[in-house]
């Protein structure tokens, strides 16, 4: 069932940019952190470029998670705020008394809640605001669509392989890995300090087989290597092929070449049914369903246009070495939305005029073409206005992600919107921007929004011959004049025998210039004579009792075209863990101690939205714990109760790691007039009055209704418990 | 990849029951309805017996779907159910305009609209009410994983080839066919009245290809098609392949008798990663990955038990021909529960009190074995004290999912709890109760759940050597005296060579009392002699300078155990498609036209809750409706607009079909004093009153908190409209 790697590597190359040798051509661009978006061959490879971590995002001087800061702009540790979210179950790699496997990840109580709660948000702000129809289809998909879909032939990575030991290597990291290792032996040959970049455990490991060697190179060679590494993403398989012969570079592990790149396809194949008969494969997006189902969608929606799907589901890619934790897995949550829309009329939308004053960080194509990353700001209705954004649905679209990165928490001075520049998107998408993310792994693209014209539906209906299109009923009938062929089928087919499908089809390519020439041809002549190349003598004779070409009138009631889809496409996962990264802050602890981890979610998406703590384990507290416990139950508010012996700072502490908003304590004066305290996590000031009093303001402060400084002027502040807390 | 079939035969059975050849023994069962149960080795061949759609089901006279009645008893039409399940895009075949797969399909909007509020009530029911750990675990699992757990080698089915076409034929799908087409065609041949059963279209089109012949039959080979057909679900592949043979049933389409059966593992296979060293398979059931995380569950709970897991994820069976619906599918979602406790004491469970008054419909294993189907109505309280549920822990769920299947509006003189018998459990399994809901297909299982025992915990252990094990500190410490052997491994080793392990697994395996005799022979010859049977001579002579045996006394202050597992188990699809089936029934129209269906779906699990009628396309109303609309969307409760020209009863009836509860209608009255009509889907009958008053009765409905009749007391009945609906 594999795929014969061989049979992929007369892959086509999908757009028309076809770059010389990357290895020829003088390298300009060095100097550009976001030098390898210039000539994204392997965009172009790929037919869906969603999710893509790009390599922008390490800058060359690898000095980005250094500069990294939380919540509170204070240095960033990576390392700490792993192990926090490991000790706290945020998620953990699956099968780990297994060995586990890389690339797939099992999220734990906090990371599912959290994963549920930005799942929940996504479907109030996009389906149930817009009246989206949501649909569930099939992740097993079978060959043939996705063949159509263009999957099959291009979703694929260049890979390697080392002949000696086996090692499969992803050919770009591969270059990339040498390269790098060269010019760190190079720069500790010349005394330099190295800076230790961020690296996971695995290739720490795979790196340290190779023993660095300390080699002085020449200032040319070094040269030339940065100017590779900057442009890494540039290259085909062949260009990275051409690298590593022309650098002689070795696989560390066995100190020999590894095999010319060839294609990889990143789809998980499978066999439908007990016969081999139905080959397919696990989803690698979640859009191909949407629009198989689009005719039924749009009767659905009684034929009424716009309209727009939703689907919210795993997808799957079988990544040839993932490494970048959560950020590029095997499978993971996808949310995805088609608007389908009239390509006629400069594809307006009804709402724009709610967004048209949100200001977005915008990061043009023009602005990157020039070699620069400084961002603009400036107003979704300015953008659309001056052109900058396409389409005004387009331009509806990414200001409702904007809003929607805003609703969960993202920090937005952390938020960038980058354009796609003209040869990074496929050959048929018009415009398309990615609401990118900051994190200590640099830019991560999180969503994508692509004017995918009638791409998909079109290349659907062709293969299958269902009727993908929309029919108008029109206020005015249009009345068309136009040259038209009649034939007589009675006469024709007979009288050409083998060869009548070709010279009838050639007949009705005509054009209308063609055919008002024709027409006088035949009326002069008795027959016309058209160039036809499948017959035998290259041209058919054709006389005036086989077809008639007339000028003719008619009046059309019903328009029909194909709708073109504007797609927002999010990445649950990546938006899931660059949010907790925004939001992760350490505390300082006043007995000096290491400072703790706040995790300062708001508290619609936080995990856990209130924390119970009863003073101590004495049993008194018990029934008061158990009373709060179940109206907030009952209230539909997450809640959980630490009654374990560790002290109030303790337990409080442990669940500002799990992002937890808010905690109650009991204490004896609850049990002497029902009062209790409620505490505010990212303050961790407290106010205190009556159960039915506290309960309202959560109620309010979880709903997004209030926020804390609405709490402290309305109900008394405590402060007494403060010391028990550090 | 596919797996070699043949390796597959020799597979073992899980269970000790080893009936004799079913064709061999007297069949005295065949009068019972639920005749296959007695034997059913399929189950034994299978590890897990999650959601079998039981043949039980159908009863052998065929009649089951003609009994079977709409919610109001009228009798159920299910090609006029489909029909209008397809029209309103519940959920439509995956891929239909590739021509579709078998066993996939895609819920529309409504149909994912459902699902997503099943999800919902779910999840407030169990994992919200009960402080469950729900994690989201990875579907592709490594071979590893289900080589433990069992499923690689007995998560299969029975099937066979046609040699003449390849077909693959179910082998007891295949048996059953042939002999109910003979048994047929001898009732036409005896001049009977042939009752058609309830067929989808592609078996139908199969036998049709196989012409039926009027042949009769000898009555007494009539009794045995009819006893076999009877318990088709209790014989293995070879006794399948004994029926094949000694009837000479051949495959109607090509007149050729099949090969022999062979097992078909059920589950999807793939490779991870780019080399084929990592085999998987998209996993079965969602419980695995909770068992994986045991250890880190446990920690994240403060180490403290008893404590529940759950997960809601999709699964995959790769089933050999579904045909079905929505009750066989290969891609399913399921919601699984794991709750672990401790196997001493009981299992009791501290929330028992609180469900032990519920009345459950109880078919247990008694009346079963004796041959009958009358269940018993009994409190869960009396049921455990009885000693009829083996469990408070697990009585305690039953209870729990009786009234999650109550509150999500599932008709409850449709649902029975059905014990399993003795041999149709897992080997390892002390209870499994099953939830059947009765559908026009006969009893489905819609939810297992099962007391697992250790099993799951102990394989995992087993093989990967991770502690899945509970430390429980002792409040008084356990003081132990024994016989202890203690071996100095310094000299045994070399004593015995080659053989020293294996002497030293016989002296440590020996009891306690062979110890205190061996001590005894020590102090007395100086040596002991023990038979060993895996060295040459059969014993071994061990010296007493190669050990000690002694009387010793030591004090145990923690208890370590393998807790146990109760797995409550939901097939959310057939959960889905009963609860319509349930909810469905049709209204006479007074224009004497076609009945209309309705589905009368609670409001909190409706898939939209307010439809928005303006009277008329006058764009007067637009305002009114706009702000409507937006304004329920605030409150979180989904609604759809109907502006069409149809008559407002037929949108009404439209969306009646959609099971949508609640109806507003703005009319001219709207427009001068701001009042509007709501309707109830179930009676069609009115209120009016103000925006407010309206809004304010809708979240109450939809919350739960009020039903139709409260409001018709506070509001003013409208009946003017009444006419306009008709």
């Amino acid at each position: 069932m594999r795929i014969s790697l061989s049979s992929l590597r007369q892959i086509p190359l999908l757009g028309t940019v076809q770059p010389t040798s990357a290895l020829c051509r003088p390298v300009t661009v060095f100097a550009i952190p976001q030098a390898q978006r210039f000539a994204p061959l392997r965009f172009q490879l790929q037919v869906r470029t969603k999710f893509q971590v790009h390599k922008s995002t390490k800058n060359p001087q690898g000095k980005m998670s250094a500069t990294a800061t939380t919540l509170k702009g204070q240095p960033f540790d990576k390392a700490v705020l792993d192990s926090m979210l490991k000790r706290r179950m945020f998620y953990t790699p699956s099968f780990e008394i297994y060995g586990g496997v890389a690339g797939l990840y099992d999220y734990g109580p906090p990371g599912c809640a959290l994963q549920a709660n930005i799942v929940d948000q996504w479907r109030k702000h996009f389906v149930l605001e817009e009246d989206m129809m949501e649909v569930d289809c099939s992740v097993l998909t079978p060959h043939e669509v996705l063949k159509t879909s263009g999957h099959v032939d291009k979703f694929a990575d260049w890979m390697c392989k080392d002949p000696k030991n086996g090692d499969i290597l992803r050919a770009d990291h591969f270059v990339e890995d040498v390269l790098e290792a060269r010019l760190k032996g190079d720069k500790e040959a010349r005394g330099q300090k190295v800076e230790e970049k961020e690296v996971d455990e695995k290739r720490k490991k795979k790196k340290a087989k190779g023993a660095l060697e300390a080699v002085k190179l020449d200032d040319a060679v070094v040269k030339e290597y940065e100017e590779i590494l900057a442009q890494i993403d540039n290259y085909n398989g062949e260009q990275l092929g051409e690298l590593i012969k022309k650098y002689d570079l070795r696989n560390p592990a066995t100190g020999v070449q590894p095999t010319p790149p060839v294609a990889f396809n990143l789809m998980f194949q499978t066999s439908i049914g007990p016969s081999s008969n139905t080959p397919g494969y696990l989803r690698p997006e979640t859009a191909q369903g949407q629009f198989l189902n689009f005719a039924k969608l749009l009767e659905f929606n009684m034929q009424s246009m716009p309209f727009a799907s939703a689907s919210i589901g795993k997808s799957y890619r079988n990544e040839i070495s993932p490494r970048a934790g959560l950020l590029r897995v095997r499978e993971f949550l996808m949310a995805e939305i088609e608007h389908f829309v009239d390509p006629e009329g400069g594809k307006k939308h009804h709402r724009f005029h709610e967004v048209e004053n949100v200001e977005l960080v915008l990061l043009d194509r023009h602005t990157q073409l020039a070699g620069q990353t400084n961002v603009k700001k400036m107003t979704i209705g300015e953008a659309v206005r001056t052109g900058v954004v396409d389409n005004e649905t387009l331009g509806y679209f990414v200001a409702r992600i904007h809003l929607f990165l805003k609703r969960i928490g993202v920090d937005l001075s952390k938020v960038r919107f980058r354009q796609h520049m003209a040869n990074e998107m496929a050959h048929y998408a018009c415009d398309c921007w990615d609401a990118e993310l900051l994190t200590s792994s640099g830019w991560v693209e999180c969503v994508g929004c692509a004017d995918r014209s009638a791409y998909d539906l079109s290349v659907h209906a062709k293969k299958t011959g269902a009727q993908l299109i929309v029919r108008e009923r029109l206020d005015t009938p249009k009345v068309i004049e136009e040259w038209d062929v009649i034939i007589d089928k009675k006469k024709f087919g007979p009288n050409f025998k083998k060869d009548g499908k070709v010279v009838e089809a050639a007949v009705l390519a005509t054009t209308q210039e063609q055919r008002e020439k024709l027409a006088k041809e035949l009326s002069e002549n008795g027959k016309i004579v058209l160039d036809v190349p499948e017959v035998a003598s290259g041209k058919a004779e054709i006389s005036k009792d086989l077809l008639r070409i007339e000028w003719i009138k008619r009046t059309e009631n019903v328009r029909e075209y194909v709708p073109n889809v504007i797609e927002p496409s999010f990445g649950i996962g990546r938006i899931l863990y660059s949010l907790i990264e925004h939001n992760y802050w350490t505390r300082a602890s006043e007995g000096g101690d290491e400072a703790r981890g706040v995790l300062s979610f708001p508290p619609t998406v936080a995990p856990t939205k209130v924390l119970i703590v009863p003073l101590s384990s004495n049993k008194d507290f018990d029934p008061q714990v158990r009373k709060l416990s179940q109206r907030l139950r009952t209230a539909g508010i997450s809640s959980r109760i630490d009654a374990s012996s560790a002290t109030i700072g303790k337990r409080y502490s442990r669940n500002d790691e799990l992002g937890t908003p808010l905690g109650i304590t009991v204490d004896f004066q609850s049990l002497k007039d029902g009062t209790i305290t409620l505490r505010d996590r990212d303050s961790t000031r407290q106010v205190r009055a009556d159960e039915d009093k506290i309960i309202a303001a959560i109620h309010e402060l979880v709903e997004g209704k209030k926020v804390w400084a609405d709490i402290e002027t309305e109900l008394p502040i405590f402060e007494s418990q403060e010391v028990a807390e550090r």
